[in-house]
C-alpha cells in the first residue's frame, strides 16, 4: 500500500527589504524556509528572477521529498487584484505599478501563483493555524509601521466588491484630525499605528512636556513606539498617556469592527502586538468601558499566535488543496 | 392549461405606533395594504392579537385572489434574533423584552413568521426592488431619529456572528464624542440622524447664536431635522453650518463603510433622505474631499427608493419563495 503524499504549498512573502519564503503544509507547518535580501532598487525584473529562484528551489525540495505540491502563493502589500493577479502600488516597492506578477511567474515556471495582500494572508494563516483556529469568523487588526486588516466571513477571506474591504486602518474616527499617510486625516492608523504611537510621543516632547523619552530626542534619535511601551511600563507618565490614547482608539477600533462585522474573534498581530498583554489588557479594558451593552457582547479579543511567518504561511495556504 | 397561481407573501411591519401589513409579490408590488394602529400600550399579547388578525385578513384575500401565499414576514425595530424568532428589546415597545413572537404567531396560525430586523427587510427591499436593483452588495443607510443599517452581501444579507453586524450607526466617529443614546460617546447617530441634527442646531441657538430657528425656539417648540434642512435651502447661516456638519459625518459613514465592506452601492434611506440632492451631493462632495484616491473609487451613492413601504415590502420578500 502506497502512502498518500504530503500535500504542500509553496508560500512567497513579498516585502520591500526580504522575500521570505517557505514550503508549508495544510496546517500551516513550515517544512523548509528561505530568506533573502529583495533587492527592489535593482527593478521588477529583478526582483521576479529572484521570486521565480526561490519558487525552483522549494520545487525541487518538494520533488526530492516526496511532498506534493499543489501550488504556489504570493503575499504582496499594498492594492492590488487578487483575481488578476497583479500588483498594483504597493507602498514599500516604489517603481512596481501594475505589475501582472502571477503572468510573469507562470511564464517562467508553468505554475500560476495566487496572488494575496499580505495582510490577508496573514489574517488566513492565523484563521487557519494560530489565534483563529476554531471560529468561523474573525478580523484582524496588523498593528506595524501602518495598520493593516483582514476579515474572514463564513471561514472565507472577505474581499468586497472591488477587492478593497478590510482597509481597516483607514477608516475615520476623528473628523478633521490627524493627517494619515494614505490622504485623509483622522484615521485609525494615524493614531494607533506605531507610527502614529511614535510621533504622538515624539510631538509631546517637542511641546516641552517632561518625559524619560526626551533624551533620545536630544540625541537626535527617532522615537519609536515600542520606546513608548518600554517607557510606559518603566512608568514614564507621558509615555504612559500616549500608549493609553493608542489603546482607546484601538479599543474603538474593535468597537467599530464589532458594529460592522459582528466577528466571533478579533485578532491583533504585527509588531506592536509583541506588548502582549501590555497591549491587550487597556485595549479590552477600553472596549468594555465604551461600547453599549445594549449592542451585543464583546467577541474574544486575542493576540496573533504565529508572529512573522503568519504572511509567508498564508500565502501558501490560499495556493494548498483543501481536502 | 391553468396559469401558474402569483405568488405573494404577507409582510408585516411592527412599529411603535403604527402595524403596517400588506400582501407583497416577489416584485415588491402591494396587492393589498392596511395599517393599523399598534395600541402597543395594551401589552404585547394584545398586538400579537392584532398582527394575527391582520395576518388573517390578508390570508382570507389571498384565497379569493386565488394567490398562492408562501409565507409571513415580520419586521420588528431594535435587537432580535432573526434565527428564533425572538424581538429582544425593541427601543418603541417598552414592554417587549424577550417575546418568542414566531412561536406565538405560529401557535395562533399554524404558519412561522421570519423575523427580521427593520433596517435589514427594509434593505432587503430596496436590493430587490428598489435603489439597489442591478448590484450584488450593497449598505443602507436608514437616517432617522436614528441611523439603523442593513448590509448586503453576495445577494444576502450580513448578519454576523450573533446576529448583530451592521450598527453602523453606532460607530463610533468621535472619540470622547457626543453622547448617544445606546451609552456610547461619539457614535455616527449622535451626528448625522435626525435627533443628533437637530440637538445640534438647539445647542447652537441655546449658546446665544443667531437663526431664523431661534423663533420656534422661543415659542417653546422643539426643533426638528426637517426645519433644519428647510432653513438651511432658505439661507439661513446656522442652519447651513449644521447641515453641512451632518452631511460631512455621513461622508464619513460612507467612506468607513467602502473601508470596511467595499460594496458597490450605498443607499440613504428614512426621514432624511427625503431632502434628497440637498442631502445627496454634500455627501458625495464630503467623500470626494475627505476619501483617499489611494484606497479604490467611490461606490455609486443613492437615495431610497421605496418609501415608508420598505419596510412591510422587505419582512415579506423575506418569507417568499425564490424560483
Amino acid at each position: 500500500m502506497t502512502e498518500t503524499p504530503t500535500h504542500v504549498a509553496i508560500g512567497i512573502d513579498l516585502g520591500g527589504t526580504d522575500i521570505k519564503s517557505g514550503l508549508v503544509t495544510p496546517h500551516g507547518t513550515i517544512v523548509k524556509s528561505e530568506t533573502i535580501p529583495t533587492e527592489a532598487n535593482k527593478g521588477v525584473d529583478h526582483v521576479i528572477t529572484r521570486i521565480v529562484g526561490l519558487i525552483e528551489s522549494h520545487r525541487q525540495c518538494a520533488v526530492s521529498e516526496s511532498l506534493h505540491l499543489d501550488g504556489v502563493g504570493v503575499g504582496s502589500p499594498g492594492t492590488l487584484s487578487h483575481e488578476r493577479g497583479i500588483v498594483i502600488a504597493p507602498p514599500n516597492l516604489p517603481n512596481w505599478r501594475n505589475v501582472p506578477i502571477a503572468d510573469h511567474i507562470e511564464a517562467r515556471i508553468g505554475l500560476r501563483p495566487v496572488l494575496e495582500n499580505d495582510a490577508n494572508a496573514a489574517a488566513l494563516a492565523e484563521f487557519r493555524c494560530g489565534a483563529g483556529r476554531g471560529c468561523d469568523s474573525m478580523v484582524m487588526l496588523t498593528l506595524g509601521t501602518g495598520i493593516g486588516s483582514g476579515i474572514i466571513v463564513d471561514s472565507q477571506l472577505f474581499r468586497g466588491s472591488n477587492e478593497n474591504a478590510g482597509e481597516l486602518g483607514h477608516t475615520i474616527v476623528e473628523l478633521d484630525g490627524r493627517p494619515c499617510n494614505c490622504g485623509q486625516r483622522g484615521c485609525l492608523e494615524a493614531y494607533a499605528s506605531a507610527s502614529g504611537t511614535a510621533a504622538r510621543a515624539r510631538e509631546r516632547i517637542d511641546a516641552g512636556e517632561a518625559s524619560s523619552l526626551a533624551s533620545i530626542v536630544a540625541q537626535g534619535r527617532e522615537i519609536d513606539a515600542t520606546m513608548v511601551a518600554d517607557a510606559a511600563r518603566a512608568g514614564d507618565a507621558l509615555a504612559q498617556s500616549v500608549w493609553r490614547e493608542t489603546c482607546r482608539y484601538l479599543a474603538i477600533g474593535c468597537i467599530n469592527i464589532v458594529r460592522a462585522f459582528d466577528p466571533e474573534r478579533i485578532i491583533l498581530s504585527g509588531g506592536m502586538s509583541h506588548a502582549g498583554d501590555h497591549l491587550l489588557r487597556p485595549v479590552i479594558a477600553g472596549f468594555d468601558a465604551m461600547a453599549s451593552d445594549m449592542l451585543g457582547n464583546r467577541p474574544e479579543i486575542r493576540i496573533a499566535e504565529l508572529g512573522n511567518d503568519a504572511g509567508l504561511v498564508g500565502a501558501a495556504l490560499n495556493a494548498i488543496r483543501s481536502d
